[in-house]
């Protein structure tokens, strides 16, 4: 459906409930509707002229059981969009094909498949998986993340001290909380001066590259003059809340030649949107392919291992729309987050594959030797699984693994 | 609870479902975990430098009925936020408390009071109700918008005889439709060039003045550019999908002095946030508190009379939080859209008052005899109100309501 007679489509795919609703009559009613209003009593030579504007249902696919309860029909449709009918931005993407329809019953967008023609204006992910890997030298194991433990009301010397043992345990990413902002006790410049200072104390023990995500915020005109500051400052890596600014200002950021450091998307205020299984837009879109299209070059998404609640087939759809191969765009590194301990890395690995972040907060700092020895039983843990070594069999002898087991066990399923 | 012990502090309520959970303990979680990170367990010289970055338990409302089925215990909790832990700007208010906790089970954000502090940062609506009406210069009754029936695929003629005719019937706003972007067809200055120019003709005839919303689209850093371009050829007005870019982007617009235009924010995506009971951001917030803080001057939402799907109670509430006297900004024009037609003029006055928008698409085209004629149907049926008439009897001497009366019907509730 990408082109059809030379025009580029792009096609959207809903899911729509409706306990009476014709479902083909609906479909006919949002191709039409949402792009060139109305056909049926067009002109022949108005229809010429509009042919190449007017949307098209590509299929509908039912569920109506027998004998249905009310609330349980359904069904998914996908329409085409010329893509003559909008830019080439994710905005106008977006309000064409879920602006009013959004509001318009019970329905949720689950998929978008721009056209190549759209996917076009943008270079996704500036490093993407290998280019993250390349930065840290790192090609044969999965990544480990973690956080601070408290950052609001901490000073410089806090987050010095909590970046220092985080390092020292051996990760190779360390991220802002993503609800610092701007405040007079750890500034934008000066906190990044500490953190990268403290990354550098510890690469002279450890050897180990370490990437820090800054929390990039402030007021939207000022985000591409933010990154440059906290770039100049040193920061080698950036973190940001997409969903409260867009996805186009990710867009304007990735496809900024002078923002030459990774980009982390945090997925706050994404629970307003995939929750529902009636309204809004499915995780793997917000937090999979339009996540890594705007160019993010990793993407934080709930993990099926905590509290937060997301079934593990939409979890695996996230990390497979950051991977899919027919997105010609780089992939985003996975960053299953939330509910993280070093007993359930094998089971992130089974889950995720390899190429994973394994992100932890108080995996890390809740190990009871301290936030230094929880990254070193992460690490542990996977030199283990490379090993093809039993976790608790190994944990015999790494004493930092064996103590966090001890605290958290081992998770197989 | 804007100040306590000289600090200033933003309250957020939210909606939360849970068959089980302690509500008390659960509310004590989110004020110490969004905030402070821990607490109980600090030792008593860190609580005192602390405290001040503590949230705290405002309220917590159990609805926990006898015999209550599965999914219908909920509460309603308020907790406030020490303003010490965000920036002045809306995505760091809105990831703050609603960013991780947004994807925390069933929780939905239902309220914000931002402190005086918060919101002495924003200018809100730059025109706002007083400076729209001055603007056309009219005091005394309801203002009347009509939209482009279709604008996709129609060069500057087509759109200039559209608008031509919405002119004619006495219309004072006329907007863009939200999904007409960049388009060599009718591009930004030329469109608006084509428009006002429609506008002056009209005027001459009916001598009255009219504001024109252009589209204002494109990517987030050109927003501004465009926008001074839209209104160097002439726009006096702007259309925004507010929600497809950021309420900070919309701020950012409302404070720049040189758009000295009104902005009327499109609904856009809204359907994605406020439809569902258990997760996202409730619609008085979304497109009533939220959309004037961040300084529309008109906002756009579905109307309780067509199919797009709000409760009246709901409708109402947006128009309440866009002209509460509480809020220290100008008041935003509330423009309840879809489904509007001449017989519906006496409801809306009397469900919005008399300082609202009325807004139709379809009920001033459809008219039998041109969208001119729509026009002057509305305009009738305001003059009926206004005069204390019966619609039915006042259409008696008015051909146009009359003949739109029989099109569409009078309704009364
Ligand atoms: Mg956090
Ligand atoms: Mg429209």
């Amino acid at each position: 459906m990408d082109v059809r007679n030379g025009q580029a489509y792009t096609t959207a795919t809903y899911r729509l409930f409706d306990d009476k609703a014709d479902f083909g009559k609906k479909a006919e009613g949002i191709a039409v509707g949402l792009t060139v209003g109305s056909w049926t009593d067009l002109p022949e030579v108005t229809k010429r002229k509009m042919e190449k504007h007017l949307g098209l249902v590509v299929s509908v696919d039912a569920h109506e059981p027998e004998g249905a309860a009310p609330g349980e029909r359904y069904a998914d449709i996908t329409i085409a969009y010329p893509d003559a009918n909008f830019s080439r931005d994710l905005p106008a993407l977006l309000v064409t094909v879920f602006g009013k329809l959004s509001m318009d019953g019970r329905i949720k967008l689950l998929d978008l498949k721009p056209s190549s023609d759209f996917l076009s204006a943008f270079s996704g992910p500036k490093f993407g998986i290998a280019g993250v890997r390349d930065r840290l030298g790192i090609q044969d194991r999965p990544l480990l993340m973690s956080i601070f433990k408290s950052v609001i009301g901490y000073d410089l010397d806090g987050l010095r001290e909590q970046f220092l043992q985080q390092a020292l345990g051996g990760v190779d990413l360390i991220k802002d909380d993503e609800i610092l902002f701007e405040n007079p006790l750890t500034p934008l410049e000066k906190r990044v001066e500490t953190c990268i200072g403290a990354a550098r104390q510890a690469e002279r023990e450890t050897g180990q590259k370490l990437i820090y995500f800054t929390n990039l915020t402030g007021p939207t005109s000022k985000l591409r003059e933010n990154a440059r500051r906290a770039i100049d400052a040193g920061a080698n890596g950036l973190l940001f809340n997409v969903l409260a600014y867009g996805f186009d200002a990710l867009a304007e950021l990735a496809n900024d030649p002078s923002i030459d450091v990774p980009i982390a998307a945090h997925p706050a205020l994404a629970g307003a949107f995939y929750p529902s299984p009636h309204h809004g837009i499915a995780a793997p879109l917000l937090l999979g392919k339009l996540t890594r299209i705007a160019g993010a070059d990793l993407s934080l998404f709930p993990s099926p291992y905590g509290s937060v609640v997301m079934p593990k087939e939409e979890n695996l759809a996230v990390q497979a729309a950051l991977v899919d191969e027919a997105l010609p765009l780089p992939k985003a590194f996975p960053v299953p987050s939330a509910g993280i301990h070093p007993g359930l890395v094998p089971l992130i690995l089974r889950d995720f594959g390899g190429d994973v972040v394994v992100n932890a907060g108080g995996g890390v700092h809740g190990h009871p030797l301290g936030a230094a020895a929880g990254g070193k039983a992460f690490r542990q843990a996977m030199d283990a699984v490379a090993a093809g070594q039993d976790l608790a069999e190994y944990a015999k002898r790494h004493e930092e693994l064996r103590i966090a087991i001890e605290r958290w066990g081992v998770r197989h399923a």
